[in-house]
C-alpha cells in the first residue's frame, strides 16, 4: 500500500498543475462514459445487493444504484466544471521593495484520502472533488460496495490514466482501514463518509488531519424576547424537517420568562407530530413529556426526539451549549439585536444561526457550490466546506539578485493587487 | 493535567471576545512588570544558569537571559500591540436571499499548546501571541530553565489573571511532555519550539495538529540562463549568511551548461570562506571538492558544508527537489521567465524564491509582524505563519424566521461587501 500511496504522490505532482479546461473535459468525459456504461453499472451493483439481502434492508437502500443515483452522478460532475478552479488564484501579494515581490498564491494539498461506508456513489463524489481542484485521491469503499466501486473507478480511470496515472487510487477491499490510517507521510487530509462511529473511529485513529465530524449536537435557544410565531416555525423545522440529519437540533433550551406561553405551543406541535419530548422538571410543569436524564443533554438522537430545558438567560445558554454541544451549529431565536451578538460572538460553534434555522448549515446552501464535508475541527477549514478545505496556499519570491544582507535597508511591505503570474 | 486543559478550555472562550484594547493593554501592562521586576528575573535565571553550567555552554547560551534579551522582550510585547486584532473579521459576505446573510468570521482557536527548549523568552513570545489572537497558552518549557520560566510566568499572570484567569498556563516540569501530547481533545494547535530531533519527537507522537517544521532542506538551483554575477551573489548568500539557519541552502543544482562557467566562480569563492564542498562525480571534474555520497542529498547540514549536482534541465532540478527536499524554500536563478515560472508552478516548496535568496522565508520579512512559525504541513497555515496561524473562522447566518422548506424558493448566493456587526 505505501507504493501505491508514492505513486499517489507523484501523480498529485502532475494533477497539480493541470489546467482548468483539462480537468472540465476529464469530469465531463467521464459523465459521458457513466451514462453509456449504465448497464455494466447496473448489472456489477446487482452483484453488491444479492450479497447484501441477507444482511440488512437499510444497507440495500444506500447500496442500490438506479437511473436516478446515475442521473445525480452525472449531473455533479458537471456542476463541478461550472464551479470556478481553486488552483493558481492569488490571495495576496505584497511588495517588500521594488522589484521584489511576494505572492501567496493557492495550490492543492497533495494526496487526499477517502475512506467511505456503503453508498458507491459516494466514490464518484469524493474523486471529482479532489481532481477538480487538483488532489490524487486514495480511495477505500466498504467491502459490501466492492463491485460497484470497481466498475464505477475504472470507468474514471478508463478517462483519467490518458491524463495523469495514478489519479486516483481505490484499494483493494481486503486491505486494512488501519493500515491507511497509517499513511500519515503520503496523505495530506483525510475525509471519512459513513456512520457517526465510523467518522469517530477514523478521527481517533489517524494522525492525518481528518476533515468532518463525527457528532452533530444542535440547540435552539429561544429567548425571551423572541417573536414566538417565527420561534414555532424555526424551532419545529430545525427538529422535523430532516430528524436524521446532523445539523438539526436534540436540545431546545428556553428562556424562563416565555417558557410558560411557548413550551405549550410547541409542545402540541411536536406532540401531534411524534415528536418524543423530554423535559427537566420544571419543563414538565408547564407540559406533561417524559422526564429528561442527565444523558439526554449530551445525546444526539438523529431521531424524533427532542430534550427540552429551560434556562435563565443568555449567558447560561452560552455555556450550556459550550459545555454540551458538539460544535456544530446552534440558533438563537430573539428579536433584541444585543443578545444575539452577545449568542453569535460566544457561542463556540462553527455555524450559529439566528432566527433562522441550523439546518441551512451546508455547504450547497452556504453557496459553495459542492460540499467536501462539515467539519466541527478548529484547524483548516470548519463548518460546511466546499472545495477550499482541499486547497493550500505557497508563497511565491520574485526579486532581481535579492540578498538577505539587503534586509537591514528596511521593507515597504505594501499591498499590491497584482496577480501573480502563471 | 486535564483539570488544568479544561481550565484553559474554559478561559479560551473568554479570551475569545476580549477587545483589542483590553488585550493590548494587558501586554503593555506585562512590558511594564518585566522592566520592573528584571532584577528577580536575573537572580532565577541565575540559578538555571548555575544548574546547567557543568553541562553545556551553548546551553548556557540559550538560557541567560540579560538586558538586552529583556529589552527584545519588551520590545516585542510592544510590537505586538501595533499589529491589527486578527479576531472578529468578516472573511466573506454572501446573501442566501433578501434579509438571510451569511457571514464568515474570524474567531481564535481556542487552546494552543507549546513545549520549547531552553530559552525562556520563548514563553514569553508564545505567550503573546496567543494572547493577542484570543487564544489561551498552555506551556511547557525545559527542566533546564525552571526557575527562569516560573518567575516570567507569574509576572505575565500577575496581569493576566485580572482579566481572566487561567489565560496560560506553565505546567510543571516534572510532568511528562508524553502526556500533554495526548490532550487532543483540548488543545486545538501544537507549537513547538527546539532542536529538529525534538519538533520531530512533537510531530510524530500526537494527534494534536503540530505548526512547525523539522526540516529545512533548501535548495538552489542555477539555470543555463543565470545572470551569473546575480546567482553567485544570491547562492552565496543563501548558504553563508547565516548557515545554521533552516532557510539556507544544503544543496546546488547547477544546470550542465554553466556548470564550467558557474562552478569554479563559486567553488572560489567559497573555498575562500572555508565552506565545504561535496560534489558529484562531474562537479569534481570541473572543481577539486569531497565527493559527495548518496546521502548527502538527504542532509540538512545546518553548518558551512554544501553538496552540488549538475543537472541536464530545470525539470531535473523541478523532481530532485520534489524528492529531496522538505518543502521548506527553494529557489531558482535565471532570466527566463517561461523557466522561472515552470519552477514557481511545479516545486511543491512552502517559499519558492525566484532571483532571491531562500533566507527571506520569514515571517518579519514577509511583513507578518509577527511569526509564530514556518510550517511545512500542507493543512492550515503553511511557510512563514503570523498570527493568521493561530485564527480560525465561524460561520453566522442572519435570517428572519427563515426555515429550510425556503431552500426549494431557491438562494441568491450574491458576494456582498457588508462587514458582520458586534
Amino acid at each position: 500500500m505505501i507504493e501505491e500511496a508514492k505513486l499517489a504522490k507523484e501523480a498529485s505532482l502532475k494533477l497539480a498543475v493541470l489546467s482548468e479546461d483539462v480537468k472540465n473535459k476529464v469530469l465531463l468525459d467521464i459523465a459521458k462514459e457513466i451514462e453509456k456504461r449504465k448497464k455494466e453499472i447496473f448489472a456489477e451493483n446487482e452483484k453488491d445487493i444479492e450479497n447484501a439481502k441477507e444482511l440488512d434492508e437499510s444497507l440495500v437502500k444506500r447500496l442500490k444504484l438506479d437511473d436516478n443515483k446515475i442521473k445525480e452522478m452525472i449531473q455533479g460532475l458537471k456542476d463541478l466544471t461550472k464551479i470556478e478552479d481553486p488552483v493558481g488564484k492569488t490571495q495576496e501579494t505584497v511588495e517588500l521593495d521594488k522589484k521584489f515581490i511576494l505572492y501567496k498564491v493557492s495550490v492543492p494539498l497533495g494526496v487526499v484520502g477517502a475512506i467511505f461506508e456503503s453508498r458507491p456513489d459516494a466514490l464518484v463524489q469524493i474523486f471529482a472533488l479532489c481532481f477538480k481542484s487538483g488532489n490524487a485521491s486514495f480511495l477505500k469503499g466498504g467491502k459490501e460496495a466492492l463491485n460497484s466501486n470497481k466498475i464505477l473507478h475504472s470507468i474514471i480511470t478508463s478517462v483519467t490514466d490518458k491524463i495523469v496515472e495514478n489519479a486516483t487510487t481505490l484499494l483493494e477491499t481486503r486491505e486494512e482501514v488501519g493500515e491507511i490510517l497509517k499513511l500519515n507521510e503520503y496523505i495530506d487530509l483525510m475525509i471519512p463518509r459513513g456512520s457517526n462511529k465510523f467518522v469517530k473511529y477514523i478521527m481517533e485513529n489517524t494522525k492525518i488531519p481528518v476533515l468532518g465530524h463525527s457528532d452533530g449536537l444542535c440547540h435552539a435557544y429561544v429567548d425571551k424576547d423572541a417573536d414566538v410565531e417565527k420561534a414555532l416555525k424555526v424551532v419545529y423545522d430545525a427538529k422535523t424537517q430532516y430528524a436524521a440529519a446532523c445539523n438539526a437540533i436534540e436540545t431546545l433550551l428556553v428562556h424562563k420568562d416565555i417558557a410558560s406561553e411557548f413550551i405549550p405551543l410547541i409542545g402540541f406541535m411536536f406532540q401531534k407530530n411524534n415528536v418524543e419530548m423530554r423535559g427537566d422538571e420544571t419543563v414538565r410543569k408547564i407540559f406533561d413529556m417524559k422526564k429528561a436524564s442527565d444523558e439526554d443533554w449530551d445525546t444526539e438522537y438523529n431521531d424524533f426526539i427532542i430534550s427540552i430545558k429551560i434556562v435563565n438567560d443568555v449567558d447560561e445558554a452560552i455555556d450550556f451549549i459550550n459545555k454540551h454541544g458538539s460544535k456544530h451549529s446552534d440558533m438563537i431565536m430573539t428579536e433584541n439585536k444585543e443578545i444575539a451578538k452577545k449568542f453569535e460572538k460566544n457561542v463556540d460553534s462553527s455555524s450559529i444561526m439566528w432566527n433562522c434555522s441550523t439546518r441551512f448549515s451546508d455547504g450547497f446552501r452556504y453557496g459553495k457550490g459542492a460540499e467536501t464535508g462539515i467539519s466541527t475541527g478548529k484547524v483548516h477549514a470548519r463548518g460546511p466546506v466546499g472545495l477550499e478545505g482541499l486547497i493550500i496556499y505557497k508563497y511565491i519570491l520574485e526579486g532581481d539578485g535579492t540578498v538577505e544582507e539587503y534586509s537591514k535597508k528596511g521593507y515597504t511591505h505594501k499591498k499590491l493587487d497584482k496577480k501573480w503570474e502563471e
